[in-house]
């Protein structure tokens, strides 16, 4: 079946189809607006992130039911950074004629599939042809009012956390992308860190609640884009000890054999999703309880200063300040 | 300057430095989400519109001011068309290598000036690289709870209204595409009708206080589309007098000189952004008033029936079923 058979209304319907109410949900597809009910004393959360063949994703490389797994969870990992909780997505689809309706059925599959797991609702969109594969996910959520979490509240002397490990997504894709022979379990272990990343979103509500945290945000350009979002926004500077970054145990065999630096995946390696925390000295003695509870590493990985915009990396007595930024678009 | 000179940080601070803060904006762009403040006792209106180079605009013909008036004001008619007030919006943009920063700071500019006259604040998106250019435009409004207006609650007998005039917009199109040698003010007046659509944002508001309107939506696939979704929502037929069609006292003539007959622009031309209306009878004698306070026609130019999915033309004692739907973007 193909795209001209079936048509623009036919497509819609086929792929709404699976699209339950929803919670708060007063009406979803099928009309001029989504109507949504907001929760009293709460705010509301927008974020909004765009895929594009042959910038963000290649077709021949990536399965439909995780691209459209991956635009949900770059999504979620938005408002998770704010320390709010997700709850209604608009997609907008740009599809070439060579799609098959098959393929753009599994996309919302995936979708569906993580929006099942947070009890979020697809409430609407729009869906046009284009002459390439773009997808992009309006997430709203909603946190109560006056607890959403910035990137601008970091204090010098709080330390910097994340979760997780750092640098298995952007090795995961040079995987996908050259032909390099590493043990099965690995190779799946890191594609799928960067096919399907985990959003960081009941975590990000349980550590903002515990640790009055000064600033947050999710790693999507890197580690060290991101801190440098989170210095400049805070207006204070970090360092960093390199060494305590946390990455899979086998990503050090696994640079070697890709001819590359473990810092070029846990520092410059973007799309972990995972979060970036700058928590105050004194509630840093709560980290391991934390972890434990939610079985997942929270790391601490370095330490806030009053020399604004400045990122050092310190390793035993060699300090040297980080020049390298994260992912830039149009950057040469 | 080119976008690589500047990289995605410094197109988005340019971008976005024009936006002010905006009521209910407690946080606008620059962190991972926009933090909303809702209105109480008020829902949430959610809609999405993307328009993409070479299916819905070529950028040798449309200056990037105008695309960035379309692009919100075509979200702007979304929101309208559930009776809504517009809040806040979300800017998705897929930017080709050969775009100027410069034509992308003049979409934001036709996005701002718009947004200005409604109150409307831009709070946020994404940009990212592409191989063609795209937008997409996420709006959020309000509407007082339980008073949103749908496309289903049409009845048998309610008369169906249209606002404005149609087929303008369709026709300005043509004129952008062919070489018609047309008096100048009828042209201007045609392609502003395509390139700088108004949405009926406050019109549809007072309607909607003052009719108890059955149900309406935004003339955007064209007349015979928008009409066939209402009947299919609301489960009714009906009968339209296309004599009584409004549309703009040139356009005859015009049509001819285009080779083409009246009614393929005012039943099956599209984006005028006109409301669609089902109004009960008891009501149908408040649109002269409302027509006057508004400075806008409100034309009756039909009756919805019982005869579910059926839509019949009826000129004097002759009466034809109405086959050809709306724009279809992937139909044959």
């Amino acid at each position: 079946m193909r795209l001209q058979e079936i048509g623009e209304f036919g497509l819609i319907r086929m792929l709404t189809a699976a699209q339950s109410a929803g919670e708060g949900v007063v009406r979803g597809v099928g009309d001029d607006a989504a109507v949504l009910q907001p929760s009293p004393g709460w705010q509301l959360l927008a974020a909004c992130d765009m895929m594009v063949e042959g910038v963000h994703f290649s077709r021949a490389l990536t399965d439909p039911f995780d691209l459209g797994w991956k635009l949900l969870a770059v999504n979620l990992s938005d408002i998770a950074a704010m320390a709010g909780r997700p709850r209604w997505g608009l997609i907008g689809l740009g599809i070439p004629n060579d799609a098959e309706p098959a393929s753009m059925h599994k996309i919302y599959a995936g979708v569906n599939e993580l929006a099942a797991v947070y009890g979020v609702a697809i409430t609407g969109g729009d869906t046009v042809k284009a002459p390439c594969l773009f997808l992009s996910l309006t997430m709203l959520g909603e946190v109560p009012a006056g607890r959403a979490v910035y990137r601008s509240g970091a204090r010098p002397g709080d330390y910097v956390v994340v979760t997780g490990c750092l640098g298995s997504s952007a090795a995961g894709l040079q995987l996908l992308l050259r032909a390099v022979e590493v043990p099965a379990a690995l190779r799946e272990r890191m594609i799928s860190a960067h096919l399907r990343p985990n959003p960081r979103v009941r975590e990000a509500e349980m550590l903002a609640a515990s640790l009055g945290i000064g600033a947050m945000l999710d790693i999507s350009d890197g580690l060290a884009g991101d801190l440098g979002h989170l210095c400049r926004e805070s207006g204070v500077g970090a360092e960093i000890w390199p060494e305590r970054i946390p990455i899979d145990p086998d990503l050090p065999l696994l640079a070697e054999l890709l001819g590359q630096s473990v810092g070029d995946f846990s520092l410059f390696g973007g799309e972990d999703y995972e979060l970036l925390l700058a928590v105050p000295p004194t509630a840093v003695a709560k980290l391991p309880e934390l972890a434990e509870r939610l079985k997942l590493p929270l790391t601490v990985i370095g330490q806030c200063t009053a020399a604004a915009g400045v990122i050092e990396l310190v390793e035993g007595n060699r300090r040297r300040v980080l020049e390298r930024g994260g992912y830039d678009h149009f950057g040469k």
